[in-house]
């Protein structure tokens, strides 16, 4: 459990860190490039949309985990813009009428609801180019390059064919006939928790760590993944509407295969405190030389109401 | 002009360039991967469906042109591969229904006609994805980690927001108002010449170019680039009809902006031979130890009637 002073503790990190990544997003497009200005008012509409920007915070914190210091989470701070962009692109195109065809996202209109459908395709064709692009500005950073390139055909794998995408055609896919946990838990793995051990490994990477340093931090954010995805559900059946903004039981009035459906919400709920139990254990036994923040942002995932 | 004996032996070329470049595609998704099979069959579909392979055959003359050599060709392959799956990723999303709605390419179906429109997207998301994995691939080959770095942040800067994506934009947004040369040429230049340029910079970056090299590879790229595009509307209004494998006169019939409608087919003409010039000087005058296969290309690509 947290006390309150941890809870407040935490709460101002993530709200800081936010403030920092979003800052940092202003300017991830040079200003200097001669971009379509449509294209880059689309692809800033959807970067700037909020979102608990969960993904780059833990990239940063990884790397805090490992380096000890504030210089190795600076020099994280491109995978962790990277991974955002990737993010963004995600729920553009996965929002698109061919694929959920949604109309609103986190209370605003979709990218395409505002630019059009073939300008929100190529908006997310943009972003997931560029997030390649930051990513490889790393050593300007002072990130050697044979990591940057590392981190680079890692983010590729975990958002590619075997990973994010090949998640999201899996979800496609299952819509209808997802029968069992093992599933379920499959398209999760991939569709959600792959970009988040990303996160994790780049933010490790960015510092320098070791091959056992990047198994743990992967484990630590498979796990925290997970039980983000199940925690999502249970809120969406126990939760507080006004702390929630949405309204409950929205899973199930769209049909969606969800845990506490699939194996009662109970059980999932103790699933989550398995999960984050199990990443605790991987960072706090890796060595890290600074894994505070990251069990502090295990515990507060897993307590969060939101 | 080139004689019988230089038309055989550039034919010969590029069809056994093509062979190596669709034989190594076969590989390009690891067979070990688990990926969702769908997913899987629809990347490969457009990835063989066929195409001059242009872009990797120049990736690959590139390296020779700088390397002198088959040692520094080989290095380019990955690279090479790289530039063909995000041209086949631009290709399938280009055909959406959303974008230019087309039911055929090269004589198939389109990927969204055979896959889905939600299938197709996930395979240009994927392929576009793998593109930068299999670039960041190179150093096993003995390219520089630095170097195949560069290549990863110049394959997202001229495929990106500023570059191949800006183009599509400008070219979806221009649509009905195209009314001036410089319009046109400025959209050609992005849609087509920006990874045109960027295949032989990046055959540069394989072979260790100097800067100078790779500048004047990319002059060569943009100019051929461009060559291509404005030869590929010549032949819409005057070529023959069997060896175009589609009837004359189509993109007028589309309403499509092109050089002959702009500035008529005899100054197009003039044009698409001022830069094969322009192209072949400035690979000439760069000190490249092997530039005679660039040339030849440029040379045959100018003549073709294909």
């Amino acid at each position: 459990m947290q006390t309150e002073d941890e809870v407040r503790d935490i709460r101002g990190y993530l709200a800081a860190q936010a403030e920092r990544v979003e800052a940092a997003l202003q300017s991830v497009i040079p200003a200097a490039w001669r971009v379509n200005e449509t294209l880059r008012e689309a692809a800033m509409y959807s970067l700037n949309a909020g979102g608990k920007r969960l993904r780059p915070i833990l990239v940063l914190a990884a790397a805090e985990a490992v380096g000890g210091d504030a210089a190795a989470e600076a020099r994280a701070l491109p995978f962790a813009l990277a991974v955002e962009m990737v993010h963004t692109y995600s729920l553009v195109h996965d929002d698109l009428p061919a694929m959920d065809n949604d109309d609103y996202r986190r209370g605003l209109p979709t990218n395409h609801k505002v630019y059009g459908e073939a300008m929100a395709i190529l908006a997310g064709d943009g972003l997931l180019t560029h997030a390649f692009h930051v990513a490889a500005q790393a050593p300007a950073l002072g990130v050697p390059a044979d990591r940057a390139l590392v981190v680079v055909s890692e983010l590729s794998r975990f958002a590619g064919l075997a990973g994010m995408v090949g998640g999201q055609a899996d979800d496609m896919q299952g819509e209808q006939g997802i029968t069992s946990f093992e599933q379920l838990e499959h398209i999760h793995l991939h569709k959600t928790s792959d970009l988040i051990a990303f996160s994790l490994r780049a933010g490790g990477h960015a510092a320098g760590a070791t091959e056992r340093q990047l198994e743990a931090l992967e484990r630590f954010g498979r796990n925290v993944g997970l039980a983000f995805q199940i925690h999502d559900d249970v809120l969406d059946v126990s939760g507080d509407e006004a702390k929630l903004g949405k309204p409950k039981g929205s899973d199930e009035r769209q049909g969606k295969v969800t845990y506490p459906y699939l194996i009662g919400l109970e059980e999932s709920e103790r699933r989550v405190r398995q999960l984050t139990e199990e990443a605790i254990q991987a960072v706090l036994s890796a060595g890290l030389p600074k894994p505070e923040r990251l069990v502090q942002l295990a515990r507060h995932m897993m307590a969060r109401d939101y």
